[in-house]
Order: structure tokens, then sequence, then C-alpha cells
């Protein structure tokens, strides 16, 4: 009889054992990765000021690089100007739709050859749908048709969420006025 | 008597299953929002320079937007402003506290119609209580009461750490003093 | 005999528990700070813009605080200078070793008394071993001889990481030169 217990007895140890050494990497890598926990697009539209628009702009280029409007070396590529944005955030691509939150921090041009930029800011939601924040870094190099930057921290809706925004330039008008696509991908959420 | 055995086993198995099943999500998510791993509230206090207090200035700005010294479009936001800074923290709300360590990085101002920020910096610890950093980024739409903004990582004491600070103007003297209250909840420590 | 059953059962619900238990903090938290995912050694070489090296130059100043040269106020430490970079990334210590990826973002000197900087950036990488992107914020003072600053996300072969980098300056040249050696180890790999 005991021996008869201990047969129908391990089956049953080692389904837990199996799910128990398993379950851990499951619960929270593999799944994650393949299906985010939360997905946005939204559309952000930067008017830069260029000494005429101020009441429309919504960025302006507060330092540059010392060289930059001194000599013909960088003239295209911009480096070392770092502009400060305060830009409407939309859900599809019309400017002139509602916006559903701001997106608010730095960007800079960093190279001397080809046109990249580097992003550090904030979305700042505030919709019927979210409200919260959505914090993010990471580089752009922009004449690639997709950049993925980093989501590194969110706040309300978003709390302690981490992901991936892939950015997309759905539109620009000369200097003055660019319109990004975020593809956001939220793969940690609470 | 087997079917005694089985009886009796069930429940166990089925106590065990529960755990099994409920302890991942438990063990991180859940628990983690609730309650933190670690807290802290400290005050950082900021002395912008003005041109008169370098002895004790703890923060400059800059640059500044194009307009913003020229004009009058927005004489009161400061848009454009980046302060970079190297203040002092201290666990209470007195500047002549001794600090237990310093908040460096930058700050800058972000709107041309209110008056909001944008921060990214470091909180450096050298306490006999904490020694290591806090690296923290988002928005801080200083009008507002309480403002979140997110711990993003962190090293030493504070090593990999992710969370929450809450930041609230606990005093402000003209545009030359603030003093900013963080409360700050820890959810993922290591 | 039931008792026997007891006896005979519990060591095996023991031991289950005691892994139930135990797995969750051991599957992610302990192992992770032990044992990298991932690791890396990369240098980063700073040739900064001194007005004569545009060619060879790979960062530039592009703020100076009020004071910083117009007295002799802080003179060395730099306060309030933000430097906008595009290094190039090598495998080893040699500046002409071909570039693995490039440096991009920002740092600045944020003392009136020492000299500390900070920096926010991204690893731009782009060889056989690695394509993608680390993203990296902290504190770097300076003087230091090894200091950490946060990994707080990536993107391609670095989705989503996060973790340590350990900053080594490996070489300085006066003011225009500095070799800095990053040893990131990565705790959350995807």
């Amino acid at each position: 009889m005991e021996r008869g217990y201990l047969h129908s007895r391990f089956p049953a140890l080692f389904f837990f054992l199996a799910l128990l050494l398993t379950s851990p990497a499951i619960s929270t890598k593999s799944v994650r990765r393949i299906q985010p926990c939360k997905s946005l697009v939204l559309f952000l539209h930067d008017i830069n000021y260029n000494g005429k628009n101020a009441a429309n702009a919504t960025s302006a280029t507060v330092t540059a690089a010392p060289w930059a409007n001194r000599t013909i070396l960088t003239p295209m590529t911009l480096f070392g100007d770092i502009v400060v944005f305060d830009d409407p955030v939309t859900l599809d691509n019309n400017l002139h739709s509602p916006p559903v939150g701001r997106a608010q921090g730095l960007y800079l041009y960093d190279s001397k050859t080809i046109f990249t930029a580097w992003f550090a800011f904030s979305l700042v939601l505030n919709s019927t749908d979210y409200k919260g924040t959505i914090n993010l870094v990471g580089a752009d190099p922009l004449m690639n048709l997709t950049r993925d930057i980093s989501v590194v921290g969110g706040t309300g809706d978003f709390f302690m969420t981490r992901g991936i925004a892939t950015l997309m330039t759905d539109a620009t008008e000369g200097v003055v006025y660019f319109r990004l696509r975020l593809d956001i991908k939220l793969y940690e959420c609470y």
C-alpha cells in the first residue's frame, strides 16, 4: 500500500515541480515580449520657432554649437542645437485635432555628418482614456524610416510602466514643422 | 483507505495549486504597487543665480529661448530656459540642515502659457543611512499641488531600483529660491 | 498507517513549500544581482571642440553658465556647461580602432567646487555582435576612480534591458580629449 501511495503521489509531484520551475519565467519575460500589455498610437506636432511664428511655435532652439551660425561647417545637421518643446499630441495626424496631451522636454541634434537627434521627454496625457505621464529617452536617427526609443517610466495610468516607442516621421514642412507618429508598446504594466 | 488517502491529500494539493498559480502575480506586481519596498522623504533646495548671489547660488540658467529676454512674449513662463543645478538635499525643510546628498542635473521650463518644468537629475546620497544614487526623469507641472515623476534607476544602496517621486513645492522666495519636497516610493528593490 | 502516511507526506510538503516560497525571489531578483545576463566593455572617445579642431571634434559645449567666461568664479569646474556629443565607441582603448557604434546625447558639468558631471545618452551599437541601443542616465563624479550610472532601457538586441554601467576615466589629454571605459552589466534581459 505504501508503494501504491508513492506510485500515485509522484506523478502529481512531478506535475507540480514542472509548473513550479517554469512558471516564474513564463509569467513575466517571454510573454511580455510577445504581447504588449498596453499599446498607444500618438502623433506629436512640432512647430519650431523661426523668429516670425511666435504665436504658433511649440518649440525653440535654445543653444547652438559654437560654430553653428558662424561657419559653414555643419549647416545641414544642426549639430549642438538643443530644442526645448511643448508639442501638442493628437490621436490622428491632424494638427488641429483636439490634443489628448502634450509632449514636453528636449531634443538635440548630435551629428556633424548626418541628420540625427536624441530625445528626452514626457508625454503628459489628459484625456478621457488616459490620465498620466510616460517618460521616454533615446536616440532618433531621423533619416531612418523607423526608430526605437525607450519608455523608462510612467505615472498615473502608466504607473511604473516600461516599453518601446517606435518613431516615424509622418510629415515635415521645411525646417519649421515636423510630425512624428509614435507607436508605443508597453511590456510592463502594473 | 485509498479513498481516504486521496481525500486527505487533495485539499493540500489544491492549497498548493492555488499558492502556485497566484504567487508569481502577487510576488511582484500587485504587492509592489500597494506597498513600496523603500520610502524616503527628502528636501531639495534650489538657489538660482541672479548675477549677485554667486557664493550661495546652487543653480544657473544656461540657455534662453531666442525671445526670452528680447520680447514680452513669455515674460512669466521662462519657456526655453535650461537650468543646471547642484542642489543640497536635506532630511527636513531647513536649508541649513546638514545635507545628506546633492541633487544634480538639469531642469527646463517648457511652456509659453503656463508655468511648467521638466526634470532629469540624480540624487547623489552620501549619509549614514544611504550611499548611492537615484536617477529621475519627468514632467513637473509646478502649479499643481503634487506632481509625479519617475525613478528610472539607481546605484549603490539603490541598485536597479524603480519607483515614483512625488514633488511638492514646499516654499518659494521670488524667483531665486525654491524648496521641493520629494516623497520617493520605490516599488522595485534588489 | 495514517500517521505513517502523514509522516511520509510532510517532508515532501515542506520541500515544496520551501521551493514555492523561495522561487519567486530567486527567479528574478537575487540571481540577477549576482550574475548579469549580459556584459559589455566599451570605450568612449570624446574630442571636445576647442575652436581649432572642427574636423576631429566629436563634442561641443553649447551653453555656458552666466559667469563661466566672464569671471574667475568657477574657472576650473565648468559649472553650467552643457556638451552635446557624438562620440565613437570602440572595443579597446584605441581611438583608431574600428568603431562598433556611437555614444550620442549630452553631458553637463554641475558643480561650483569640484569637477563633476552628469550624463544622459544612448549607445547606438551597430556591429556584427550587437545591433541596438542602450539608454543611460546618471551622475558622473569624475574625480572618483569608478562611477556607476543607470542603464534605463534599450532597443534591438537590448530590448527593454536594465542594468549598471561603471565608468572609469581611461585617459585624458588636457581639456580636449578624454576616454571613458564603460563596464556595462545588464541584469534584466528579454
